[in-house]
């Protein structure tokens, strides 16, 4: 490979950057990102995609989703010399791939789209079930809870987590991120029949940040954190301040936002 | 065991008849019944009652789905020595069952009722989802079809299956029941959103009988079958006649009908 070329641009055509939109069941993954020895989406995608094209495909993913997180709306970039139109890439690629993983657009991207770096904001759901017995066809895509929660506590907790804040308190301890300042343009928890589920959306997100937060929203549900404590959790910047991370089935990544506004 | 006492009223206590309402996802098992050396969901069932209970028991299910087939209400029946009540069998057993298999409900039920005998009725439904892309959340539980269906043509041979037949062109080959005679009390397709589904009410079923069903609406909605040729293929008695039995994953065993109007 010469400097200044890209490695897979070998059959000399002209050098495309492909976005993929993706959903999966994350169950049995060991998360997005690739590791020696273990199934992940990414390490999965990367093989079928270098088999079809023949080439060494490596993928830039928006959202590192942690082993047992679901996507509904994952997105990725590559880029290839390939010809291959995207809607032939599409196909193909479904064909190769397991059913838990599904290609559900591919398109043509500016040159230079990295799906990480040019995403404006990523939009994830946690998804809780109450009731007396979960259904099991639910089991695998939501937290089981047996007690009843106090929705409107959970609501404002939630309110609490809204603008510009440093999020150390809602971040694994062992996280070596610089800045752990995030903005969070959406938070809000909405019941829906036996469901009530947590929308966030927000610039960015520390490990385990999601998890974390539905774990402490719990907390506000269950009357063992005054909702109004939120603000004093932030400014701790002290994981044990925050709640238990919760299981990661019942998380989806829903969205990624390009180009809009935010 | 002596002659005339059940094998598991060794307590001494009065025997009770139970009633367990269930749900499954059937993607893992080998079907409903016992079959040595795989899992099924009676054999799973079974053996955690009998762990529970300490006494051998023997369940009687509504209906013995087939290995992937699902169930969102399947009825099995068990005497028992026990003076555990309802409430309590319930939350012990879904304590040591499987994540995919629940117990939505346990009854007290009257001395000889027998789950399979005195069903009246049972109601099952096959999903079919369409699409481009099929969402990975569905693929365990729906057929996806790529092409486009005739929704009508398989409305106008659902209709055609009402009523009381001889359902031998509907039956696998291998069977062995004696009477081929069935009385479906409702048939039909309905359009929802990118799904289609199927829904089928019947005194009983023989084996394969709803999936070759299935197979057979979608001959009519690819227009390769008349829809007013069902009385000539019901008419046969001959299983070449109908269409190929489609596969598990859509099919639900969703409701067993006791003592209500057929």
């Amino acid at each position: 490979v010469r400097a200044g070329r890209p490695y897979n641009g070998r059959r000399g055509g002209p050098v495309r950057n492909l976005k993929l939109t993706l959903a999966y069941v994350g169950t049995r993954f060991a998360g997005w990102q690739v590791q020696p020895g273990l199934d992940t989406v990414q390490g999965i995608l990367e093989a079928r995609l270098g088999a079809m094209l023949r080439e060494r495909v490596r993928l830039l993913g928006a959202g590192r989703t942690d082993a047992g997180v679901h996507a509904r709306g994952q997105v990725a970039s590559f880029t290839t010399a390939s010809r291959i139109p995207p809607e032939g890439l599409r196909r193909g690629l479904n064909a190769r791939l397991p059913d838990d993983i599904r290609v559900l657009a591919v398109e043509e991207a500016p040159a230079g789209f990295h799906a990480r770096e040019h995403a404006l904001s990523k939009e994830y759901h946690y998804r809780i079930v109450r009731g007396e017995v979960v259904s099991p066809f639910e089991t695998p895509f939501a937290l089981w809870v047996y007690r009843s929660l106090d929705v409107a506590a959970m609501q404002a907790a939630a309110a609490g987590l809204r603008g510009r804040h440093d999020f150390t308190s809602f971040c694994a301890a062992g996280s070596t991120v610089r800045s752990r300042v995030r903005t969070v343009f959406e938070s809000e928890v909405a019941e829906e029949g036996t469901f009530v589920v947590y929308r966030v959306r927000a610039d960015g997100f520390l490990q385990h940040m999601v998890r974390t937060i539905a774990g402490t929203l719990l907390l506000a549900g269950s009357r063992r954190l005054d909702p109004g404590a939120i603000p004093a959790v932030l400014g701790a910047m002290d994981r044990r301040r925050a709640g238990p991370c919760a299981p990661p089935r019942g998380l989806f990544l829903v969205k990624v936002h390009y180009g809009e506004a935010t």
